[in-house]
């Protein structure tokens, strides 16, 4: 009855992370003759072809290491990084307010390393599209081998250019900016997008806030939303089960608007 | 050049969230004829139709709602409820800790009234699928409902059943659990898993998470992760910016974890 | 031994705690004749006399009620009240960063129902001193009462007066402000303080601590920090513990600094 | 008018906090000849002698440092250490929630390395006495270093040994517990409690705290309950206001109670 069918078989290839535990783990592409090489000992990554994924392997030194097939945080967590990059904990945010999913055009700025962008191109599959604005052009070059690994460089088109200048796109569905002065994107913002469609700024000072909620309410935005959200790991562990005594105690503001119109407009 | 055409025009039938300030707005069906009572005045819902997305429109008192396009976000705030409902803010987190995307198949248990299953079928369209899990008749007539209503019914498979006793699907991507007793469920989520594949449980109490993190050490999962994600809003205004007064303090806890597979399994 | 004579004997006057469970509380002055209605029964008030603190007595209904001895918490939650008054957990923190303690002199303004000056007062005992500044005479009486309530009337000047145009005293330990506009007490503060001496502000709103921030870099206050305190509940029950579900997400931010003087000044 | 008799001049002998930003300060004993060797240069130390307190200072590279009088928390911030130490925003909600304040009988254990000792015999001066128990002779002699440095000694009696075994001490106003296993010494403490006194304890692992509650209510103490402080500390600069990217996420959980008594007992 095939069983042996159903497995996920690394194949030649394949990029897998490598899990030893939540804070040591590995993206490594399996290839024949690559070695990783850890405090932990040499993992033989070319072996892994052929196996399942989720299967255990040892190093040289006998420390058990997970393959696991990577999902669309680990690669954002190993991109290579120029910028500080948005955390899964805000993505997750990002997506649900504004409502980013399967079919969206969605207009993005700056690309940065392309962390957002590889989440926001991973949800608007396989018929949206992320327009991804930057300025410089060594952070787009950085974000296109990001994109490519995590394999969604298909859904995004990359683009060297500065927002506060305008945006090209028209009747996008959401605007989504993570860059230093997004009040000054928003009356292209409202340009760009369709009617009732989606504003979303991420900013680490509430001065950024306070700026860009003023423009959004002068610009014709209503359901104007400002929100934080903390994110604390726990540990779990018989008998001493307790809240991790270090947490990343802010990353950054969320605020969410959305386009009002004016009839005849 | 027909800029008209861009426009988003409310058409019979369609939903429209009528939006008055951040606590107060109204899911209506835009049908000739119907009008909303409100605190504020009567609305003619009917009056509508041809209009455009995102309009404001004026109660018979004069005070203004804007007929905005509603999001996921919106249809699950206002669907029928008979339990407590999942938060918009733990939904991102579920989607992003999970790898939940399009084409990605899911199982989910309990269906409760259906606001996490709606999410999931969102992200997971065209092509996915949820397999949503509930033992109790009345709720999946009322989930039913409410997932015609948001859209997505297309996208789910709503079953009677007790996922205690099983789970039928295999080589799932996921499977999400927010029911009272997910330890019970560990065993037969390994087994319905694909390699790799993404368990998560939503639990409101510590003694669940511990139960069912002990579960998932015993039964071959890795990557075992709980965290609680605390939201709060900011009131933004020139002179009184502040975090709000009271917020929502817990949901639940979310526990992640990865299937880890055996070599000859 | 006497062992009798250890036990703490409620007399006549003296005021009692009656508690229910963690939101109902009743707080009582113990005289003959006096009686407490409550949803759950009438509890004899005047019988508590003779009887020990700490005792469970039972109203009509069957109840069971503990005559807990009041402590400075107590009081300040009890407290008749005009304006928001501050929480326990910022009290504690105010104490901590200032540095109040036996023998303090300190100043305070503005009055309002008297919770911050009653806790204050509490703390500097027996030799110590909290000037209390508040504008508005309808609040000082109020104050006054509550502070007599409370036991610690005795360790405070009421002033009728305002901060903004002036402290009166000299050389005093701390400063701290819980009032509108703090920014404009700043220099008076400084003038007020002894060398070295504490600072602090309390105030809801981030406008409020940019605008106290700049005026204490100005003047010449050192160490000054900001900070927010959260307080959350946690449900303790066997298997069902958790943190409760709605929690004050905000009262508002504290501002300490110290005084730094300048040689030959 | 003598306005040179209200500064408070630094004498020989004295502590000195030098300050040079919330990060790095040092807490030094003003004697002629010392100095202090930083990384921003030598500070002459015994030049501070017969200047005021609060005076800014410069080291050999022209770095300035504030000679600020050391509150109650430097002391602890500086007290030596072999053990995880109490932070000041837990002692400030401690004495809030058991009202420990001027003339209060209170017993402490562990003593360890004395920091809560020393903040509690401050508050209880001048004729309180906090009677602290230690098991380990080694802390116990750290403990009498620090807390003759912070100049509270005469406040405390150190006693070594084991609550576990029993309290001596009498008609306490208040129990406080950081240890280990606070629950074996939940009925000492009630024996050792006046009618009416404060229970705490402070535990970092909900096991604690669930083992800690179950016994107190087995024994009779009442309005138990558990809290959890989150403390953030806030950038505050024109432009980048905002809350500090890493934070301490937790440090323990406080649980407190009220001795509740039986008649005829």
């Amino acid at each position: 009855m095939g069983m042996k069918g159903r497995h996920d078989i690394i194949k030649v290839g394949d990029h897998v992370l490598l899990y030893l535990d939540h804070r040591r783990t590995f993206l490594v592409k399996a290839e024949p003759g690559r070695v990783l090489h850890t405090h932990k000992g040499v993992v033989d990554v070319g072996g892994l072809v052929g196996r399942r994924f989720g299967e255990a392997v040892e190093s040289s030194l006998g420390v058990r290491f997970y393959a696991l097939k990577p999902l669309m945080r680990d690669y954002v967590m190993k991109m290579r990084r120029r910028t500080q990059i948005i955390y899964p904990k805000d993505v997750g945010l990002i997506a649900v307010l504004t409502g980013v999913g399967p079919g969206w055009r969605v207009v993005e700025a700056g690309t940065g390393s392309g962390a957002l962008t590889a989440f926001l191109a991973y949800l608007v599959r396989p018929d949206g599209r992320v327009y991804s604005y930057e300025v410089r052009e060594d952070l787009l070059e950085v974000a296109e081998r990001n994109l490519e690994m995590a394999g969604v460089l298909d859904y995004v088109e990359l683009k060297l250019g500065d927002v506060t200048e305008g945006i090209d796109e028209k009747d996008v569905d959401a605007v989504i900016l993570d860059m230093a002065t997004p009040w000054l994107v928003v009356e292209h913002a409202y340009e760009s997008l369709r009617d009732s469609g989606s504003f979303l700024s991420f900013s680490p000072t509430i001065d950024q806030v306070k700026k860009t909620v003023k423009a959004l309410r002068r610009t014709g935005f209503t359901d104007i939303q400002t929100y934080e959200c903390l994110l604390r790991r726990i540990i779990v562990e018989e008998g001493r089960t307790r809240p991790e005594t270090l947490m990343i105690g802010h990353t950054g503001y969320i605020t969410s608007a959305r386009k009002a119109v004016h009839a005849g407009g």
